[in-house]
């Protein structure tokens, strides 16, 4: 079905535009496809810095709604991507829950970790709602200023994903203390499971009420689970937050990103009731044209190693990818966000590349 | 088909004794399925500890015979275990060519870069044997020492991984520097990747006329890879060293573990020649079994952290997996090694829990 076929105009129509953007979470191939990139506000981007220098703290920059809009803004002013994404960060939730989060620059984030039970109590999840709307205003401001052709991306961590963070203290190569946890107390880490989803719901329905169009929940450390956890810290709690985001906004799309999790993709993709699954880079194509037969859109998964690279590896790769996947519902992207030493002029390579694909 | 069959025999016996290891690994189910488990020497046993105190530097232990023996055959002694791993570590080879290597106590390896193509140069695979030599030497004692029923995995980093130690000159969480070097100058990381291809074939050649009877491959960081570069760096090394070792070994089994690689699993079990694959703690037990269907061996993969936690989620988890996978060839183990914490007596409950197994 090609855009603006009545059928699509339906879905796909916003305040009297077509957002290409949708018809892929609508179920219809478009030709080239929509094409976003994750992180694609951030440190590649000279214009970024001058900003994160002038907010000081990171957190500082995801709480100052003008400074966090103008971040969002810039890569839509270079490349006209179809989606903008919220900038923001997944730590956000545990520090409006209340823990102490901070990031040090060139080492990550750092929060004080919760190992047990006990320490589940300081979290306040009734407080979270004044961090939120501080979030929520910069969504406002973005919808207001954006192209009304270009979707706007509300995003957080999934449960599982900033349990790791919130149990561990810092990333790590293999989340042992939050599985750990899981292991040991899991009735205590279904109840950190259980404020996590309850405030991700609140904070995502937040976000569509003040003009998020679409919402992708991370779940970056999916991949490290075994098959009976991932059904209990990943299906379940992505579940209970897309049924209760789409209770209140039935039309809302949400992509799922279970990062790593290739050989449970698809249960992922049948269970949780999300619109569209982000393909991590080691997902192979042909799993990912698996996914698509299941009728939802897959989102996906150029290196971004190799977008640092460039050159004729980079359109090969393009290509490639294009014509594995671009007949059936598809969305451009990564398969993992930009990293800092990206050079720009790759990004305007690969746009203009996709924006020139013809089947 | 039963152990102790004349087709069995033929295969299976060494030295006129049944290895049991073995029978998985020649294609053959036995009940209870051998067992043993990656990093089963190591710190969560005391006895190790009080000799890596004495030893001084990691590197020394692994290059001191009696010292490697010894805490190889401790395991053995606990728990009976159907294999021995000679102790040792990956990064043993860039050591031997010429790569500065140190350990830092509780931030993992050091190594100094290679970061482009005038570095290899640095790297002097003529002189790796001397090293080889000392470790080989452990294998011999060992082969000695070990009952005559136990059998003994000799082992190494595929290229991929120990490249992206190499390049990186630590670990990582996405391997970026090797993924960088591997698309910015394909040419240069050939050239390493054929260095280790080759110093490997030594290396495993030595350890197998020393005594090891099996071998195993570790792809630690093949998890990270798109697919035609997984093809490229994983599977074709991988397959030129098994062909190469089996050219002067036919009847030498060998295990490859391409960690975080499921969606390309049945391309690695197909195309490398090996006999086994290993299994990371991620890999459903429903993809496992479909591995088994290509007549080949699948070994894994019990989460370490649910060992760490042990009582009867243990259990339950050892029972399911028993059930999905036994009765093919399969050798019980972990999906990753044992982690320091983790109390030696759940590894006894582990043991006795899959030894009691009747399916």
């Amino acid at each position: 079905m090609k855009s603006g076929s009545p059928d699509m105009a339906k879905v796909s129509v916003k305040g009297g535009v077509h957002r290409r953007f949708l018809d892929p979470l609508n179920g219809k191939a478009i030709s080239p496809p929509p094409i976003w990139l994750m992180r694609q506000a951030g440190r590649y981007l000279p214009e970024y810095r001058a900003t994160r220098a002038e907010a000081g703290s990171f957190l500082n920059l995801c709480y100052n709604p003008a400074m966090a809009a103008e971040v969002t803004l810039q890569p839509i002013r270079r490349y006209g991507f179809d989606a903008a994404i919220l900038f923001s960060d997944i730590l956000v939730v545990p520090d409006a829950l209340g823990q102490t989060v901070s990031f040090v620059e060139g080492e990550g984030p750092r929060l004080e970790p919760i190992r047990e039970a006990a320490a589940l109590a300081r979290l306040k999840p009734g407080s979270a709602s004044a961090k939120y709307a501080i979030i929520c205003e910069t969504v406002a401001r973005l919808r207001q200023d954006l192209p009304a052709e270009t979707e706007l991306i509300g995003f957080c961590g999934a449960p599982w994903t900033v349990a790791t963070y919130m149990v561990g203290g810092q990333g790590s190569t293999d989340q042992a203390h939050a599985r750990g946890m899981a292991y040991r107390d899991p009735q205590a880490f279904q109840h950190l499971m259980d404020i996590l989803v309850e405030t991700s719901i609140e904070y995502l329905s937040g976000q569509v009420e003040a003009g998020a169009g679409v919402l992708q929940i991370f779940d970056s450390w999916a991949g490290s689970l075994p098959d009976g956890e991932f059904a209990k810290w990943v299906v379940a709690p992505t579940k209970r937050i897309v049924s209760a985001v789409k209770a209140k906004h039935p039309t809302i799309p949400v992509i799922g990103f279970p990062r790593g999790a290739c050989g449970l993709s698809k249960t992922f993709i049948e269970q949780t009731g999300v619109d569209a699954i982000s393909c991590d880079t080691a997902m192979p194509l042909s799993v990912m044209r698996g996914l698509q037969d299941t009728g939802k859109a897959v989102q996906g998964n150029i290196d971004p190693l190799l977008l640092v690279a460039g050159g004729e590896a980079l359109n090969r790769r393009i290509d490639e990818t294009l014509a594995a996947l671009a007949d059936k519902p598809f969305i451009f992207n990564l398969g993992h966000g930009i990293v800092p030493h990206t050079p720009p002029a790759h990004v305007a390579q690969l746009v203009d590349r996709v924006r020139a694909w013809k089947a």
